[in-house]
């Protein structure tokens, strides 16, 4: 089977996550990274603006670089941008959304899930929806602290471990008082893969944490084509990015689990 | 004395406790308030897209709506765009980071100064640089969790007091590292007057803590040539935001010390 190339888009940096289980799954692939740091957050900007970006990074990947397929590695693009990226570009594009919310159909019995997320995702109500489509009751929460305590490296801190059970706990009473009897935990962030273990930690025995960058590669096989039949690792990389260079090189390691190598620079506007 | 005019801008809405600290020096005057929301944040953007984007802002105040003085309470703005924006507008231009190196000097016996601020305010060195013109020795050292914290509310929450306490102790085995014999501690960033009291009991005893949003309400009222005479409160105060009005609105008047009011949505490109 020969190597296909799959561009994965995010953002910022966060999406290396999504890349990193797509490595897993499809390792003899060719991927194509690009963060629009220049022009983040997007959780902030209106559809309109949200749209217009994601789809001149769309264009980049497969335009200029050759991506056969694309993975929208970021949530307020996946939740506000999906279609007028469809739209945008000639080849089969995947969110990070709605393979969360199937995963999270998978695993739920009861059929009523918790959502930790950004503030920006939760306000967008994406997971909530796209949970919905599926037939679950979703209750989504904002958890604004942990994407800094991720990238301030603190993924095995005591503070973070605090912060997660004041949100955990925050949650529990939120689900309680509206009657939910969940079983699954879905991390609606590509940040929150990084304490994972923690959030495990944490989450009320019997409940099942749903990774959406896992649930994204897994679906991507499906979608793409690919068999999942065992490869040798011969995954090429290359990441590009609109801005702070350098912050991506330092921090974008460890989202991504081995070196990110030099990211280039490119300017979208240009 | 009539009333003055002053223009207030910051990249997002923390610049309103310098707001706050000009209500309390100049309590007579009309001020318009003006948050870059949409643009923000401004740390991880050019000096060239900085200046152009500060200018704009500070065309918007003098020109529609006729602001007789500037303070640009943005430490990103103040230290790469401040001679940018005085040749834009023919009106005085106040930043924070100038004051805030000259209280510093006050204050420090030793001639040793530490600073916190944002990673962004940290690269640029620009209280470093501020300092050393004022014959002092700066250490900085960038808190990225304190900003996401004070925005979560927990402006008094154990967790922030144990954050502080890690950044301080790191920052005071760098300090001995280097030799400093510091005696105060300048705040700089303008979120940080919301944990003024926890860095106050977190710091060494001896150790001044110097705030830059009342350091540049005192300059503000030497360089507008305001008598500091007490006068009764009469002041107005409009605020304008470039998006994310809501946001604003929530978490405005706690940064401000009273409610901001309607916030009304302008758009600077228009």
């Amino acid at each position: 089977m020969r190597s296909p190339h799959i561009g994965v888009f995010d953002s910022g940096f966060g999406g290396l996550t999504v890349l990193r289980a797509l490595l897993g799954h499809i390792p003899h692939a060719c991927y194509t990274f690009l963060g629009d740091t220049a022009r983040l957050p997007y959780g902030s900007k209106s559809r309109r603006t949200i749209a217009h970006y994601a789809s001149q990074a769309a264009q980049f990947l497969v335009e200029k670089q050759g991506a056969e397929y694309l993975v929208i590695a970021c949530n307020t693009a996946s939740a506000l941008a999906l279609d007028s990226i469809q739209q945008a570009v000639p080849v089969p594009v995947l969110g990070v959304v709605e393979p969360g919310a199937e995963a999270a159909r998978a695993a739920s019995k009861t059929g009523d899930v918790l959502v930790i997320a950004t503030a920006a995702t939760v306000q967008s109500h994406a997971y909530a929806t796209a949970c919905r489509e599926q037939g679950l009751r979703a209750l989504e929460k904002a958890c604004p602290l942990l994407v800094p305590l991720v990238e301030e490296g603190w993924t095995e801190h005591p503070v973070t471990r605090q912060v997660i059970d004041v949100y955990l706990s925050e949650l529990r009473a939120e689900a309680q008082a509206e009657g939910l009897q969940y079983d699954a935990l879905v991390l609606g962030c590509t940040h929150y893969p990084l304490i994972r273990s923690l959030l495990e930690q944490a989450v009320t025995p019997g409940v099942r944490v749903i990774d959406s960058a896992e649930a994204t590669a897994e679906a991507a096989m499906r979608l793409f084509g690919q068999d999942g039949e065992a490869r040798p690792s011969t995954a090429q990389v290359r990441c590009f990015a609109t801005d702070s260079v350098e912050k991506f090189e330092r921090l974008g390691s460890r989202f991504l689990g081995r070196p990110t190598g030099k990211v280039e620079l490119v300017d979208l506007d240009g």
